[in-house]
């Protein structure tokens, strides 16, 4: 099937996804989770042929993300029955005026139709993707990486039997065929079809999404995130919460990637962290190679997302020399201030512009579990609809609904 | 000063503004108001200017658009002043979540940051959208049309003298001075300087924005209205809607351009219609044309926004035809259903994806004021973020503002 025929498809169940309700909804993932695990023999052949396609031709870390086992899909099978729990986010009202001249108007949250999703290769990522957007009421395009398609077109066909036996359309759930480069084009462009397309993945493929999509995109993931360690801060508090940011898991948008520590602390602070991250290479800017030993910062390193065991350092004069330091180089994914100044705790918080910004605690809490949210799609990095985690909520749309009794104006 | 130099300058402003209390951006837009009255003997001979070199190059309409008078000007004041009545959205706290580790997350409205807007030839655009975005907490970058320029640029000096009299930045609100196609496009990809870029204008300037923007933008205005006449229909409210929602102001978004009428209603009501408003010109389907005289409805009449006293007609044999009509032809701005059928308008005002759907009232109704948002900075087609009027608070963002003591993951 063609991507194109394959959106119309999904387009064509938007209507019985609106309509749904939450009991039909939750049904449907709960029959999903049912026939995932009921078909795991095949799901894991599938998975073993992708994975000796793939070894060789990607890394380690790569073949352990595409891997999957009875465990994974278990924690799959659980995470789609998660997403049952949680509240229906669509027919909330939003907000309810009645109007002198007798309209009453309620703004109303409505499933956004098509959601298109690209992402790469962790298969785990099939079955999540599905049940948020089918949870907000949507029709889910799922377009993964080549090396999980096989892996992927197995889950997606477990799902489908669910959905179907739930009695909702299978053809809510689509995964599209093509993995090459032009399936992604054209659900860039697929406007009337595609109504959110949410990139999942690499800064490649969101840049690219961001700079070629003419559907409504949200743009995901990409944390260069700062933890500044003010004059003020408690400084066993600010190794505790670097240490964390940086190291408990590297791999995450989350995680740390440039500390800022106030002159006034640098040396007392730099030497005691020296000590506290052994495994951190850090990279250092001029001020702070006079005062510990590491690698001297480059041009770049105050500009990557190391993803790693990396860490650049700077100290800077200045509350203020922080922020404009995070204004320059940020994603606006997750910024902190350590500081016992509820002054500069104030400052910080109100100029620094990213989705989430930490006084006192580890950069690392940036995510939709975390905040409360039950479930996360992604974590957006842009300004426009959602911010940070992105939770059922945020999968949907609103619509106006005005009812009266002839009203003219 | 190049475009890119006075976004630069906004920018630079965006710190002030997001800081800004709301008393001192008050303050700052009575300044506004006062001294754009102040300024009005230049304002106008600015005006003066605009019109003299657009007459013989524009519409008469469109002169009457463009031009500016003593009372006009007044009219512009008191909107600002009304935008300084309206509460102010930043800072406001969207949710708080109290986590079991002890977390205290506020989810907190913020300023978008720098907001574009790129408009025609309406000069009072000019100061509605300055004091929109600058409430807002948000620097303002104003890019009019070629004919208006001189009035916007009179219109600009003299509110930035109000800013600047009242001690916030004057750099907070730029008109650029270029009005080629050049610094349009520069606006729709200045990732880094525009946070959000909203284009008032034509279907052209908006369908180029929405194809060509690296930068966020809200798709705003367009409106392909339908009122749907049911089976069902008392018909004498249904006359007075299509009657208002098509003549009381042909040349607005929200303005009707389509009539859908189920058969079993259409012997009746369009013959009374015919009679109801002479002056439109009907394009009619077959069906219709059985009915009533009429020009026959063309390929394309029933996907144009007329803006005039035209009204293309159909007869449909079924609600659920009036749905599948709606969904191929809307824009996604505003529709109607009249019935006296509450399950009728339950599905209707379900299944039709637009921004406003109404039951029983006029299509015209869409708008800020209307709505009780007290003012609007256009009218978003789109889904993401805003849909239907933005008010203050659709001209913001969120971000979540942590707070605690040492927490780490």
């Amino acid at each position: 099937m063609t991507t194109f025929e394959l959106l119309e498809r999904a387009k064509s169940a938007k209507g019985a996804m609106a309509t749904a309700s939450t009991e039909a909804k939750n049904r449907a993932l709960l029959a999903m989770a049912e026939t995932l695990e009921a078909r795991s023999a095949s799901i894991l052949s599938a998975n073993a042929l992708d994975l000796e396609a793939a070894r060789g031709h990607i890394s380690d870390v790569m073949l352990d993300r595409l891997a999957l086992s009875d465990s994974r899909i278990a924690a799959m099978a659980e995470g789609i029955r998660q997403v049952a729990a949680l509240p229906d986010p669509v027919g909330q009202v939003l907000r309810t005026v009645n109007r002198p001249n007798g309209l009453h108007i309620e703004k109303t949250a409505v499933p956004m139709g098509v959601i298109a999703i690209i992402y790469e290769s962790r298969p785990n990522v099939t079955s999540d993707a599905a049940a948020l957007a089918l949870k907000a009421g949507s029709a889910c395009v799922l377009r993964g990486g080549k090396e999980a398609h096989r892996s992927a077109a197995a889950i997606v066909e477990a799902l489908r039997l669910g959905l179907e036996r739930s009695g909702l359309p299978q053809d809510a759930l689509q995964l599209v065929e093509d993995t090459t480069r032009q399936s992604a084009n054209e659900l860039m462009t697929a406007v009337g079809l595609v109504d959110l397309l949410i990139p999942r993945g690499g800064a490649g493929l969101i840049r690219s999404c961001v700079e070629n999509a003419t559907v409504n995109v949200i743009e995901t993931g990409t944390g260069i995130c700062h933890v500044y360690v003010d004059a003020q801060a408690d400084l066993d508090m600010a190794l505790s919460i670097v240490e964390n940011a940086k190291t408990s898991r590297p791999s995450v948008c989350n995680a740390e990637e440039v500390l800022l520590v106030h002159r006034d602390a640098a040396a007392e602070f730099l030497p005691r962290l020296r000590e506290r991250i052994p495994q951190v290479e850090l990279r250092l800017c001029r001020r702070a190679a006079a005062i510990i030993p590491g690698t001297p910062a480059g041009d770049m390193d105050f500009d990557t997302e190391f993803l790693d065991y990396i860490l650049a350092v700077k100290v800077v004069d200045s509350l203020e020399e922080a922020i404009a330091h995070i204004a320059a180089h940020s994603t606006g994914h997750s910024d902190a201030i350590v500081t016992r100044n509820r002054q500069a705790a104030q400052t910080f918080t109100t100029l620094v512009d990213s989705a989430a910004v930490y006084w006192n605690a580890s950069t690392r809490f940036t995510d939709g579990g975390e905040f409360g949210l039950g479930c996360e799609m992604g974590i957006s990095t842009q300004k426009l609809h959602a911010r940070g985690p992105m939770g059922l909520e945020e999968l949907c749309t609103y619509k106006y609904i005005i009812t009266g009794d002839g009203q003219i104006r």
